[in-house]
């Protein structure tokens, strides 16, 4: 590895440690804990949205609002909503309900820690506030923007979006047959969605033109796609130890997924074609691209 | 009964039937059925929201848009939103693992209708169109209107509302020793802040002062509480024919109430006075108040 490549990992590493540190010290000011009865929603929500993760959607918000010269507070009050959605998503998704996990990042999911009713509880209470932290006034000085926020990140998180995605994929289990359209449509949704929000929102806080937003929203497809085929490889090459969740379970629960249809090998090299996509589309900006262009290459090579 | 209150009574009936009409008709369109395998999603918040019942929440959005001569199509956005919301409450509340009810107004829940994991997500999706229809630029022209549209209902909703006082509901479960403070405290959370969302959005719609707003919430403050009260009485004397639901269920959980409290004929007592109380709130407007104070008589009279 040459000293450049080192120095560059190097920063990656540590704006996106930077990151964690400030979009966790804004959602803990942001939900504080009362002292009436009704506080255990408040911890159970404390639990989800501050457990140990790569915050992954806030740093994008980050780097594109960077794109655009955005204050910082703004772009760490989307940051901080967004991680509040993608924490109710995991906390539903986790119930016995739905997925029946026990296990997330190496801790106990959150109504195993808690108890269901108090888990569905705190999913509601998760996806609520992100909206008030977005049509809050500290998010942006023009209520139009913080408008478009709110019904980009609806849209995103909604029916047509994670809702539907979500829907799509319990109805999927089972279906082996699924083709490769299918899965990609179906990641579009379930995870795609909102991470191209993530991308977009640095272009809406900076009221940038549709042309640009645009070309947010291509990188966002392909690193979102890219993104879930690392997610299939790591379910099928990972160790539990690294990922904090048990491996293996697409396959046992005959479930169609990049890898089961392409391979490990030709799916490992469409996350990587689908990477260098996702970077080319950064080409129209002048700076300020260096991190995004780590994410995108992070993004398939981590372990966990 | 004389003929002026049967002419007062029979425009109050024929207001309400409209305004259900009318807003189910807006929700009817605000969720069409798509053709994916998601579809299952969308049927599911159709189930919810447009199943039977009062609309009691568009109602007082209506009335209180009406004082400030709102445009109807305006008031409707509103209380679409409510309705889903109030609706997405319902199907999360009645899932088994939380009040694991199986019956709702006369029909099967929707997690009996579809399943466990469709109710979650149908829950999860009414929330989350809720504020996307508040953020359209349908429900106002000005958007710092639909800003604070949005910040309210998530208040109210949110874990310093109605998921607070969920929360609060499940603990206040098996402690029939909670005194009328606490019972009170519990009640606004629970479904105080909604209903006083509903009575506010009119006043903010229409960009009314800080004082106008006040008495929107006091008249919405005491009607609420008036309404608990009257729940309560039909859990004790009301007849499972009329509400669709079995009754008694207070009493069997050993929960305390405001009739556990008070005695069911102090209770009424109270629940008229609060009627009152209601109705008084309402002498600042000059016009167009009638509905709003038979609709505070209709909410203790009411035996469904």
């Amino acid at each position: 590895m040459n000293s450049q490549v080192q120095t560059e990992e190097r920063a990656f590493e540590a704006a996106l440690g930077d990151a964690v540190r400030e979009v966790d010290s804004l959602i803990d000011r942001l939900i504080p804990v009362p002292p009436g009865p009704e506080a255990r929603v408040f911890e159970a929500m404390r639990y989800a949205a501050l457990g140990p993760g790569k915050r992954l959607r806030p740093f994008l918000v980050l780097q594109s609002a960077r794109l655009f010269h955005v204050a910082r507070r703004s772009a760490l009050q989307v940051g901080a909503a967004v991680e509040m959605v993608h924490a109710y998503s995991l906390v539903h998704d986790d119930l016995p309900a739905m997925d029946d996990s026990d296990l997330r990042r190496g801790r106990a999911t959150c109504h195993k820690q808690f108890d269901d009713a108090t888990a569905v509880l705190a999913g509601d209470g998760l996806l609520t506030l992100a909206f008030e932290v977005l049509a809050h006034a500290d998010t942006h000085g023009d209520p139009a923007v913080r408008c478009e926020l709110v019904s980009a990140l609806a849209l995103a998180a909604g029916n047509q979006g994670m809702v539907g995605g979500q829907m799509f994929d319990l109805i999927a289990e089972h279906r082996p047959d699924l083709d490769i359209g299918a899965i990609t449509r179906l990641q579009r949704l379930k995870t795609g969605a909102l991470i191209a929000f993530s991308c977009e929102a640095g272009a809406i806080l900076g009221k940038a033109p549709h042309e640009v937003r645009m070309a947010l929203r291509g990188y966002a497809h392909d690193l979102g796609l890219a993104f879930q085929i690392a997610d299939d490889l790591l379910d099928v090459e990972g160790s539990s130890d690294a990922t904090g969740k048990p491996v293996g379970q697409d396959a046992v629960a005959g479930k169609a997924t990049f890898v089961s249809i392409l391979g490990a090998e030709r799916a490992r090299a469409q996350a990587r074609l689908l990477v260098d996509q996702a970077v080319a589309h950064l080409d129209i900006f002048d700076a300020n691209t260096e991190l995004l262009r780590q994410t995108a290459r992070f993004v398939v090579e981590r372990h966990a």
